[in-house]
C-alpha cells in the first residue's frame, strides 16, 4: 500500500516533478542505435519523462534531440528537413544544428543578429551500446553514462529491442522485480518443464513463495530470493535493480545476459528497452533470429510502430481455451503475459488499494529507494551519489542452488559473479567517456 | 425542466451518490443466463452502477461477481483462470471463491495466516427468469428478488435480451414512459395500420395528444394514457413504472408481456435488458425467430458486442429516402428509433433547457419519484418500501377502449389485470427467494 | 510572444466570451451554398463558433438554422423530418419554421397556447456569393452582408469550396498573413520557378526577409510586404486583413481573385472557406476543373466528410524522399503545407513560448487588432463600425514591383486596384442587402 501523495511522487515524471528531476539526474535510454535516422535523413519522434522531442543526425553523423515544437511559432520539427548540418523548420526556414544553436534565420534581414539570442531546446545525446542516451537534466559537464556490462562490446555481442507499454513505468518495472510470480504467470499448465532451471522450469513450481533478501548498493539493490528445492537447498536468485528504472534477471545458464528499462514516455505510458549480450562471445545466430522475430526476451511488435502485437486493446489475442489447456495465462510470450497483468492494473495503478503480502518486498523495496531519493534530491537539489559512480552499473544477475542455510551475501562466488564490477568498467571506459 | 442539482441526483449511480446508494438497496439485473459463462469458464467483464466487475461460475455451478482489479495489486481477474471453485488471479496464483474468500494464497508461506484477512470485494448474485441479478449494497440477509411475473416460469416461455445506450439510464427509460411519442417516432409514412391496436396503429394517430393519469403505487406507479378514438370512446393504455428502472407497456393484443430494465453501466452508458414472457404458455416460434434477430421488443447486436447495429456512431444507419416516403424516421426498428432520439440528447440531457408539456407527465412522475426517494433513501439510510415487498412487482401493462367519461382506475377489469399481484407471487416463490 | 489572458481572449469563441461577443457581431459564412439541402432535402449539422446548429430549407426554398437540440427534450433536429414548410422533431412531432416558430405541437390538446410560447432557438440566415451567411449576434434589424467582391456576381464567375482544419482559427489565419513562409514552405528544392511572379516564384528566393508596412483601415488592414528583387526593385504584395477572419493574397498574374475564411467550429477546430472569382469573366473550365479536383487554392476532402485528404493523423502523407529532392516539405498541395505547419503547432498554440522575428509583423498586427475589437466590444457592448459598412469589404490583394524607395501606399494604381471599393459595393447591393 502506498499514499496517494508516495504513489503521485512514485509516478510522476514530469519536469516540475520530484521523481521527474531526480529522473533528469541520469542519463535516460531513449530508443535503439538502429532507429535513430542516418545522417541527413528525416527526424523521428520521441516521447520521453512527458516531454515532446524530434531527434535526428546532422551531416556529420552527431545526433541531435530538439523539443518538437520550433521557437519561432510552434510548428512541429517532426516535418522539419534535415539538411547540411542541421534541421530546418519548413514553416520558414529557421535552421537549428544539434546543439539547438539557431544557425540560420532567413526571415531576418541580413543585419539583424537575432539569431544568436535564439536557442531551440536541445538536449545532449550519445550512442553506446547499441542504444541512443539523452541528458535531460541540467549538470555540466553531463555525467558520464552507467558503465553496464554491453558498453564497449563489438555489436556482434549485443542485440537491443524497445517498445512500449500503456501504463506508467513503476508498476511495468514491479512485474519484473516481483520474482514471485514467475511460478504462476509463466507456468505450463500441460507439462512441467525439468530439463534445466528455466523460467518455465520446475524450481519456481516446487516453491512458490520465495524469501527475499534485499541487500542495497549505492546505485539499487540487489533483490535475492530462495526457493526450497530438491530437498533441503535453495535455488537462489539474485536480481539487480539500479536507478532510476533498470532491473535485471539472471539468465538460463548458457543463456545471454539482459538488462530491461522502463522509461517513462508520459505518465501513462513507458517504454521498455531490453538489452541482451554475451561478454565474451558473439551472440548466437538461432538467439538472435528469436529475439528478431519477438521471443524471450523481447517482443514483437506491429511493423511501423512500438506496439506489441498482443496489447491491451485486443486483450492480449488471449486463447481461453489454451488457457484452459496448456499455458496459465492463454497468452503467448512471457512479456506479453507481463504486460497483461502490469497493464491491466490501469494506466497509473492505484495502490491505496493494494495488499502486498511477503512476496512483494522487492516492489516495497524499489518504491521506498525510489521515493526516498527523489524527495531527497528534490529538498537538496543535488544529484544521486550514482550519478557519478558508472561502475556501479557493472553489475550481473545471477543464480545458484546453495545447500540450507547458506544465504546468498555469503556465498562469495555468487556474490562474486554479480558484483564484478570494475574490469568491465575499465573495458568499456571509452565508451561512456 | 429539472434544476441542475436535481438532474445530478437523478443521473448519478456512483457508489457515493444518492441515487447511486438507494440503487445499491435493490437487486439489479445485469445480463441474461445465458451470457453467464458455464462452470469453470473464462470469466466475463460487466459494468454496473459505476462500478468494474467479472462475472464467473465456480465448478459447483455457483456464479460470482468480484470486483475486477485484484486485491493484491490490481491486475484484472477478467485475464483470471477459473478453476476448481475459484477465480485465479494470473500474476500471483491468488484464488478467490464466488464471496470473495481468499482460497489459496500461494506465494505466501504455507505457515501464513494472510489469506484469511485478504477479501475480493465480491456482491451477492443469483440467476433467476432467464436473468443474473447482482445485489451491490450491504444489507443482510439480502433482499429477495422482485416477483416479476416472469419468474418462476419455465424457460419456454420466456426470452431475455441485452443491449446498451449511449447516455443516461435516466433518459433511455423516459423514452418508453413517453407514451405521447408513438404517434410521431414509430409512425409509417405510407399507410395507417388499421388492423389492430397496434404500436403503429391508428389510435396513436388519432389522437396525438394523450391525457395523462397517473396512480401511484407503493413500488412506483401506474403512468395511464387515453386518448380519444371512434368517436368518444377512451383509448387507455396502463404503463408500469418500477422502482429503481424498469418500465413495463401493455402489449398488442396476442402478444407476449414485456418489461424493460434501464440499468446504468456508466453515468454516460446504460444496459438495456428486455424480457418477454407469456404467462400461460410456451413462446411461439414465431415471435421467438423475430427477437432472436433484433425485431419488435428487442435489438440485434454486432456478435460478439452488446452494440445495436444501427447505433449513435453510423446515425442508425438512417435512410433519408424512406424517411421521406415510408417512416417517419427512415430507421430501422421501434427499439432503434427510441434509442436515437435518446441518445442524441447526448449523454446526460441538460435538463434545465427543456420546455415539458401536458404529455411529459408520466417522465415528470417517474423523475420526482426517483429523486424524491434517492433524497429520501440518502437522508435516512433506510432502503425504500418497495425492496421489501416483492409482490409489488407482480404487475401488468394492460390496455383498453373505456367508454367516455370511464377513468381507467373506475375500470374495474383493466384494474384487476393490472395489478394481479398475488397469485403470481406466490407461483414463483421459491425462485425468488 | 502573447500572455495566457491574451491568447485566451484571441482563441475563444463561444458565446460568453469576448471573441465571441466581437464575432457574433458579423455574419458568419458557414459553408458554400451547394451544400445547403434542397427545398424539403434532410437537413444537415454545422458547428459555429462553439454551437452546434441545424441547416434545413423549408418548401419555400427559406432556410433554417436552428439549434440542434429541440426545446422540448433535447432530441437532435438532425434528424428530424423536413415537411411543408417546417423541420419536424420526430420524437413528439415538435414542427418549427425557419424562425424557429412551433408551427404545431401535436402532443398537446388542441386548445393548448404552448406552442405559441415556445420557440427553437434560430438564426438568421442568407445565402449570397454561393455561400451560406449565418447571423448568431442580436442586433435587430441584422446588418448587410459584407460587399466582397463576388457577391452578385453571376454563378458562373465564382467557386466556393470548403474543409476544416484541427486547429484553431487564428493559428490557421496566420498562416496565410504571414508571407514571409512562401519562400521556404511552399519552395521547390529541384528547381526555380522564373516564369512569373508565382508562390513558388523566383522573387520568394531571391529575399526571403521581407520588410513590412502595415496600413490600417476601418475593416482591418493592409499587410504589405515588400522583397528585394531583380537588382534594387522592390516586389511588393498587398495582402489584406478584414475582419473578423477573412485574408486575402495576390492571385499570380491572370488568375482569380480569391478570399479565405477562417471560421471557428470550436475553439480547437475551423473551417476554412475559400471563394475564387473573376469579375469580368466565367472561370475558365481548366482552373474550375483544377479547383474542383483540390487544387491550387482549394483542398480535396474525403468524400463525404470536410476532412482534407492530406491531414494530421496521416502525417499529411509526408514523402520524406520527395523532401530530399522536389519539394521542401515532401507534402503534396500548398494548402496541405500550410495545414501541417499552423495545426503541428497543437489544438490551441502556445502563444507564451513564441520567439516573434520582424518577418512576423502581420500576425502581431492581426493579434493586437483582434483583442484590442474584442475587448472594446465587450466592454462597450457596441458593435465594431465596420458591421454598418459593408463597402469596406469591396477590396483585393493585389502585387506590383516598385522603383527602389518607393512605398506601396505611395504608388496610386495599386492602392486604388486594393482599395476599388464604391464600384463593386453598388454592383452587388441587392444581394447584400
Amino acid at each position: 500500500m502506498l499514499s496517494h501523495e508516495k504513489n503521485a511522487i512514485l509516478t510522476q515524471s514530469g519536469p516540475g516533478q520530484p521523481m521527474g528531476r531526480f529522473m533528469r539526474s541520469f542519463w535516460i535510454p531513449a530508443m535503439t542505435a538502429r532507429e535513430v535516422p542516418a545522417p541527413d535523413e528525416a527526424p523521428v519522434r520521441l516521447q520521453l519523462l512527458n516531454e515532446n522531442l524530434v531527434v535526428f543526425r546532422d551531416s556529420a553523423g552527431q545526433v541531435g534531440v530538439l523539443e518538437e515544437h520550433c521557437p519561432h511559432r510552434g510548428a512541429s520539427l517532426f516535418f522539419g528537413r534535415n539538411e547540411e548540418g542541421g534541421l530546418r523548420c519548413v514553416y520558414h526556414g529557421w535552421k537549428f544544428d544539434v546543439e539547438g544553436g539557431c544557425m540560420e534565420m532567413p526571415t531576418e534581414p541580413s543585419t539583424s543578429r537575432m539569431r544568436h539570442n535564439i536557442k531551440a531546446k536541445a538536449y545532449p545525446a550519445r550512442i553506446a551500446g547499441g542504444l541512443l542516451w539523452v541528458y535531460l537534466g541540467e549538470a555540466r559537464p553531463v555525467p558520464v553514462l552507467p558503465a553496464f556490462g554491453f558498453l564497449g562490446l563489438p555489436p556482434e555481442q549485443v542485440y537491443a529491442s524497445r517498445w512500449h507499454q500503456e501504463c506508467n513505468y513503476a508498476q511495468a518495472m514491479e512485474g519484473e522485480l516481483d520474482s514471485a510470480h514467475v511460478g504462476f504467470l509463466h507456468r505450463m499448465v500441460s507439462q512441467v518443464d525439468t530439463d534445466h532451471q528455466a523460467l518455465t522450469g520446475k524450481y519456481f513450481q516446487e516453491d512458490t513463495a520465495p524469501a527475499w533478501k534485499i541487500l542495497p548498493g549505492e546505485a539499487g539493490f540487489m533483490a535475492c530470493n530462495g526457493r526450497r528445492v530438491d530437498g533441503d537447498k535453495r535455488y537462489w536468485r539474485l536480481n539487480q535493480f539500479l536507478l532510476p528504472f533498470y532491473t535485471m534477471i539472471p539468465p538460463r545458464p548458457g543463456d545471454a545476459q539482459l538488462v530491461r528499462m522502463w522509461v517513462p514516455m508520459t505518465d501513462e505510458r513507458c517504454w521498455v528497452i531490453c538489452v541482451t549480450w554475451r561478454p565474451e562471445a558473439p551472440l548466437g545466430a538461432q538467439e538472435l533470429a528469436a529475439w528478431r522475430n519477438g521471443e524471450n526476451s523481447h517482443r514483437k511488435v506491429i511493423p511501423g510502430t512500438t506496439t506489441p502485437v498482443e496489447h491491451k486493446d485486443n486483450d492480449y489475442l488471449i486463447d481461453r481455451q489454451l488457457q484452459k489447456t496448456v499455458s496459465f495465462t492463454g497468452i503467448h510470450g512471457i512479456r506479453a503475459q507481463d504486460a497483461m497483468v502490469t497493464e491491466s492494473a490501469g494506466p497509473i495503478a492505484d495502490r491505496t488499494r493494494e495488499h502486498l503480502g511477503s512476496s512483494d518486498l522487492a516492489v516495497v523495496a524499489m518504491r521506498r529507494t525510489l521515493v526516498e531519493a527523489a524527495t531527497k534530491c528534490a529538498e537538496s537539489g543535488a544529484a544521486p551519489a550514482a550519478v557519478a559512480k558508472p561502475w556501479l552499473y557493472t553489475v550481473y544477475a545471477t543464480q545458484a542452488v546453495l545447500p540450507q542455510g547458506m544465504e546468498p551475501d555469503a556465498a562469495d562466488e555468487i556474490i562474486q559473479a554479480a558484483r564484478a564490477r570494475a574490469p568491465q568498467a575499465a573495458a568499456n571506459r571509452q565508451e561512456i567517456a
